[in-house]
């Protein structure tokens, strides 16, 4: 029940090298120079590392060679290029039992919000495989009872593989993966994490956050890398509780908090809106 | 410069105290008896403590030694009570050298928009002394240069006993104060800290925020103890950042939401629309 | 695939009527003499009119007779009573192409986010039956085509009352009801309009906002009266735009404001949360 | 009692015209080979339009008449260009009772936040003279009464210019200009409306708001134009209220959006970050 493509869409170019003068004329002037036209740009020189980054959409570019070439000639040493020309990502998406992260975003796949297909999910309980074969996806579950942890992981990412997907989701997938796992999928690897990071690191933030009497609880979208929970946040947005809120009424609250980051990071990595430096990210949008 | 006082409002009353069958009855049936008229009124009961807390603002009572009396007779031992009649509260300020959060609250006051008079801006550098002086507010410069913490807090507390305040507020006040002094004016000290605890405790919070490159700074209020930036959460906001904020511009978009947040939990301090229960808040509002 | 339903959770009483001394201590006296324990309590009295509304979730009280003829001896003439037994409503949605807000409320429903069981969805479309069918909720398709407006509402309200929803929410159905079908549902026909009225009354409101060149645009969900996006407005939200969204942007972005703000609206009617003065609304959450 | 100038800044070129292939390396590559290096950038293209925009801060370049000869040549027709090498603009200030934007704005330049210095303040009730005179700042008294409309936009013209003010800004001037005020100043009159516009266009918005009983009330910053509330807007906020609040509690909450609208828009204003087209602003920030 995925939409249908769209009608071809600009490409997306993204540059980022070592600041020095006259790379945004160098580089739009080669674009021009090989027809193309450049919809949409954003344009970022880090101060503190001097480097710079560059994204833009382009319409009506055909000799991806020629550019590639040219970037090669103008772009100092070291300069990372990546040219996109796939409007529609495939995704996976892993979950655990809770619906509503997993929910909104099959819902955005079928009805066209997102510019993504969901090759399928994979899930540590069968809870969720009701609701994900309606929707004809294809649903695994693999259970991490039984077996050790390397055997679970070994699976899952057979199973992801499998579906060769542009990226992978942790749509509240709520265990752990090992260091090697994450290392498979770096820079494709998404996940929500139900606090405000860097507040709340760790186990059952909506506890912490009730134990501690916070105003305001929130969730954070970030690259999953080897140390957990301090991945390159994409998106952040909060919610305002009180005291009337207990743990589970400040769950309840933040599930909207985690759905809708979750949904607008992985808008910005489906359309290449991103670069990641150090362990932060640069955002164009 | 200060506003003059505006006519009789309401008076507050707060009831803390063990949960039991028949408090709201028994309460609100001993104002009515007594001739008074609940105008607002919030009840909450703690669900971990099973305590009950209530806030009334009420017209048309005078008999206090009557309400006491009454309240003696129907709520649990341990009960806290308290009946405010000041419906302006006088306030001291301490601050350094930012202006933002101490200029809002000034213009506050002379605007009418806070009910408090502002007896006087205490600071440990002067630069603040020609805009204060100019609306007629006491100023006084306390260099914490060439004396001991213990002889540059003593003086402070001489001057800040001197005015006699309902509410201490430290309005970006960039000096750490002992555990004496904070005990000193327990309940009644407020404090602006520039993050959104407990995300970024300690110093330079927003270098902190630039570095883990989080995508929302925000704002704390809360009441000093003494255990620095653990105390209870008055009220807390944010707001987004991006990438092109430097810690620079990060505390540029930050020093809007300290001056709010302040604001907004000097009026509920103001207005008796608090309980602190073990380290957290109950506001009602 | 709609959730169980949970276990017996408080009565909710709602009492509006003309203010006068004694109403609090008089109706909470009389719930404390019949047993029962108010857990969650919010008095408002509107200065405008004198008018007193009172909503209590009360616990440990089965006797309604008497809790009625109690309430009928201390209340004035004119008063309203609703005591409402039932936790999980009954609903019945109505909606024409966009998956977004009923898709949303179909998850919420499943994952029992929001206390109700939905008892069918009707569309003046096709397009929306696969994703509800496939959820195991009725579908029904009824076209607006070749039929008479009159024929056509005929057809639609024996569909709902086949039904017997309790609320009946329009989530972007994008026909106009004629005065006569909308005083059939009265007071219990929610829907969500997507401006932030009273901006943008009518048709094309991302349209407008785009020509107006707003930078914040918004969703408003409101009780469905005669008069055209007129109703008593239950919650509104807005998010932030730019002059890079056109209209088709707008809507996007406005998409996500839509169904989080009919959500909370539905919470809030669902959990009687509500009072109807005039053309407004009082909320106690 | 204005804050000193800082040191030298970029300066800011804006450049709007009809697009054509090629804009961005002509405009970028002449930039360089003048030795200035873009420490900023953003373009736009109006799609409806057809029409170009961009915005550059720049370092480094020092030939002005270079730049303006070679952007003639490159340019089409028509376009418009503007180079800013001012970084602190002069502002002079309308008034008339109210302090919370007035007082906002002035605390803003003394303590540097906004790069301006504040000229005066003119307004047409005496209450703010002490303030304003405190601080250092011209103040002039105009009143309105016993003299013609026109008599007394003569007289607030003519202070206006004796101070040659690069921006005016209306902050809460609650008096209407007619046209030919309006256009003397066109471009550079910066006003706050208390609401959300364009809902409640007029007088007494608050009172407007609240009959409605809308759940959230805003505030618009816009360049002043010959049609009353109709102007670009170049900034616009919003609070959330409830039925708890009547017009008084919707002003007073209303008036910390109208104070940090204002500041937000005239920032946007002083650093040139701004287009117009027709009669929506295209904002660089």
């Amino acid at each position: 029940m995925n939409a249908t493509p769209t009608q071809a869409e600009p490409c997306v170019l993204r540059v980022a090298c070592d600041d020095q003068p006259g790379l945004i004329t160098g580089i739009t002037g080669l674009i021009y120079r090989l027809g193309g036209n450049i919809v949409e740009n954003g344009e970022f020189v880090d101060p503190a590392q001097a480097r710079f980054f560059m994204r833009a959409a382009i319409t009506g570019l055909d000799d991806d060679a020629g550019l590639r070439q040219g970037l090669g000639e103008l772009l100092p040493a070291g300069a990372e290029i990546d040219l996109d020309r796939k409007p529609r990502k495939s995704v996976v998406i892993l979950a655990t039992r809770e619906l509503h992260c997993l929910g909104d975003l099959l819902i955005r796949a079928v009805s066209d919000d997102l510019p993504m297909q969901v090759n399928a999910v994979i899930a540590n309980h069968p809870d969720l495989g009701d609701f994900v074969r309606a929707l004809d996806i294809p649903f695994h579950c693999v259970s991490h009872e039984g077996i050790s942890r390397q055997a679970h992981e070994a699976r899952i990412a057979e199973l992801i593989d499998g579906h060769q997907p542009d990226i992978v989701v942790l749509a509240k997938y709520m265990r752990i993966f090992s260091p090697e796992f994450v290392r498979r999928y770096r820079g494709r690897l998404l996940n929500i994490h139900h606090s405000f990071l860097p507040a709340f690191i760790g186990a059952s933030p909506y506890e912490q956050a009730w134990k501690r009497g916070v105003k305001i609880i929130g969730a954070t979208a970030h690259f999953a890398t080897e140390d957990l929970d301090e991945g390159p946040i994409i998106a952040q947005d909060v919610v305002p509780v009180s005291h009337t809120h207990g743990p589970a009424e400040m769950a309840r609250s933040g599930r909207d908090v985690e759905k809708r980051v979750l949904a607008r990071a992985l808008r910005i990595v489906l359309e290449r809106r991103y670069f990641v430096i150090d362990n932060k990210t640069i955002i164009f949008d």
